[in-house]
């Protein structure tokens, strides 16, 4: 089975919002075994929605369509798809008392405006939104299925998972697409190509490596491309043949390799600080707060996280650290000897077992001949032992704090197991 | 003009990564006055690329690719341009030079993938790449304009300002269409719906209005959609009428206005801070940091951001901020009360004017029957008022944190102008 996405609106044309929505329904249709062959934006304007809906579905079995939904003017893709699937508007009264009853659970009043949301074409399979308003339509048409959703991520994540997904598989037979993915930190893809050539070389056919690179990491994505029929047998074999060549893959590049498929370094941190039962906490200069962000984006975190201090001035960091004036003064904020003291005074001030300290200029100003801008000092410190590196990343300030919240985090890690 | 974008790969397709480089080309291009019509993903396939770009070629002016372009196997885009543009892959001495002082600047090795780096279509005028590796490509055929770029952001981004753009206006003439935008934070979209109904049905036809939410956040843009000739009168009469429009809008909604066009909530809260010449801090439990990494976004914060703690444990809420041992056992982590001392805490241990304190359920665990998961109390204090706020998100983790950071940081903004 394929899929063409189309996502509609205006804002995502002019770049007023990022499109998230089709990353997510790319790796969910991914993950059941959909092939997505090709995605598409369009405007709020009905002849470019019916046009690319046509397109799409001369391309694939099934369209599925985001956005456009709302109560608001701007939207028309409701009527254009009911003109393409000659079908009538009516007032669907099951829709518009669920819209009154979510609108009550909310405590917000009704809006009239909520009458055009439950005014919907005859012809559609009316998919229940219970997180929201807009209810998910599904059409057919010779074969082909076609599905128009709200472009609010959730009320999307919603219907995908409870709705489409499962009634796509119950039309489509399909035929499950295995990956196996190895995340890397720490170096480039053309440095990773030269170690891996002789790798990359040797592999089947129907096996394929793609490089996916992003701020301070890449990921290495084996997929299965088989195309004969499955049967359990094979099924397992490839299972087995992508299991052997993703620890082939790992056994090159031991020192960059920092987890596996769905795995974040944050994750893969708070893991191991869970089972060495250790305290962890970050005594932040540059980064503000992100690393502290990073790591207690994980569910669970507060098992070995139980606080960070954030010392953006020299004052703070003597004052919550007790880093030393004549440190401050000798080398600077940004200096190996400073991230050393942060890191000592973290251990002390917040009474953990290992303690992540940096101090870096992020930009864009700030920088002198000696210490340019995206120079990063961080130390990590079990009180025994202390480890430091420098680093000289960019000029864009946003860019440095994400890559120093990748290399410092992989730093703990590998400091954590020992590795460094 | 008009321009359509081909992402190319697929990491796009399965939602490896999610495709930013789109939305920053579609805002530069229509800040110039390059009015995206579409945009395409596709995978890394010849046929798919070659069919992307004759659709493409036949609905728009311009039409620009990115990705495809690295050294690795999985790339195919440069030599199926070859093929449609009839050219000849060629060694290019000149960018085999610029690559190979590239590596050397940066400090790495040159590896043999250069060589294909630099083999490219005989028929491209090159578009220098400073910044990376694969020069970007131009082609001509019957009027319209083909332009391939890498799909590392920055290396797009930098052929983009300093090669494509300047192009493309001296090769075509264009008719730059004007935008406003309103930012509002803490209502939804169908509660400003109603709001501004009477503006809305009373705008001229050339006036578009777009509402374009986000988490905790909604952007109201109008965009003239002039036809005519503009001339410099037209063009001063179209920006005043849009001016004229903005402030209607915002009068009728001066509780959510925060901002206009470019401007974030970080940056607004940063400006009145110098602006009232205080020193701000945060005391953060469920955001971990999120807050003061926000407003550390923000270039030449520590002019009024010294630091922040991050207090998770109820003993950091205690020993950091000196909350007491019986408010936490009364009234738990996530009260009033608590968040209440912890501001007042951090004004000490901080020493700074005024400072704002979270203490929240972020999720997706810990929730209780009168707290459930998504329960936020925040609190802003400069020691002579404090004012505090409850608030029941979602069930999910990071969008709890993020909502967190939205309604915080305006908590803090109308606590400075004294509006509460």
């Amino acid at each position: 089975m394929t899929a063409h996405l189309i996502l509609i609106g205006d804002e995502i044309l002019i770049g007023q919002i990022v499109d998230t929505n089709s990353a997510w329904m790319g790796r969910e249709l991914t993950l059941r075994g959909i092939r997505v062959t090709g995605k598409s934006s369009v405007g709020d304007s009905r002849e470019a929605i019916a046009q690319a809906l046509e397109r799409a579905a001369s391309d694939a079995d099934v369209v599925i369509m985001t956005g456009g939904l709302g109560p608001t003017k701007d939207d028309v893709t409701k009527t254009t798809l009911a003109e393409i699937f000659d079908a009538r508007m009516v007032f669907h009264q099951e829709t518009y008392d669920r819209i009154v009853a979510y609108f009550n659970k909310i405590g917000r009043p009704v809006s009239p405006a909520m009458v055009g949301q439950a005014t919907l074409p005859d012809k559609a399979v009316l998919l229940p939104n219970k997180v929201g308003q807009a209810p998910g339509m599904w059409f057919e048409r010779a074969g082909k299925v076609f599905v128009s959703l709200p472009g609010v991520p959730f009320e999307m994540e919603y219907l995908m998972t409870h709705e489409v997904i499962p009634r796509l598989l119950a039309t489509f037979p399909t035929h499950p697409v295995k990956h196996r993915t190895l995340l890397t930190a720490g170096e480039g893809e053309s440095a990773i190509a030269l170690r891996i050539k002789d790798f990359e070389d040797t592999l089947p056919p129907h096996i394929k490596l793609a490089y996916l690179p992003s701020l301070g990491q890449v990921r290495l994505r084996l997929t299965d491309m088989w195309e004969g029929d499955v049967t359990p047998e094979t099924e397992a074999q490839i299972e087995a043949e992508l299991n052997v060549k993703i620890a082939e893959l790992a056994a090159i590049l031991p020192d960059l390799v920092y987890g596996y498929d769905d795995d974040s370094l944050p994750q893969v941190v708070g893991k191991i600080l869970a089972e060495q039962g250790k305290q962890f906490g970050t005594a932040e200069s540059c980064t503000g707060g992100y690393v502290a962000h990073l790591i207690t984006t994980i569910p669970g975190s507060s098992a070995y996280f139980p606080g960070s201090v954030i010392t953006y001035s020299y004052e703070m960091k003597t004052k919550m650290l007790g880093v030393r004036p004549e440190t401050l003064t000798r080398f600077g904020a940004v200096s190996e000897e400073t991230v050393r003291e942060m890191a000592q005074g973290a251990l002390r001030a917040l009474g953990v077992d290992a303690a992540l300290a940096i101090s870096g200029i992020a930009g864009p100003s700030g920088g002198t001949p000696d210490k340019p801008v995206g120079t990063v000092w961080m130390a990590v410190s079990d009180g025994k032992r202390t480890v430091t590196r420098k680093h000289l990343f960019g000029r864009d300030r946003l860019k440095n704090i994400q890559l120093t919240g990748v290399y410092a985090l992989n730093l703990a890690r590998r400091f954590l197991l020992g590795e460094v």
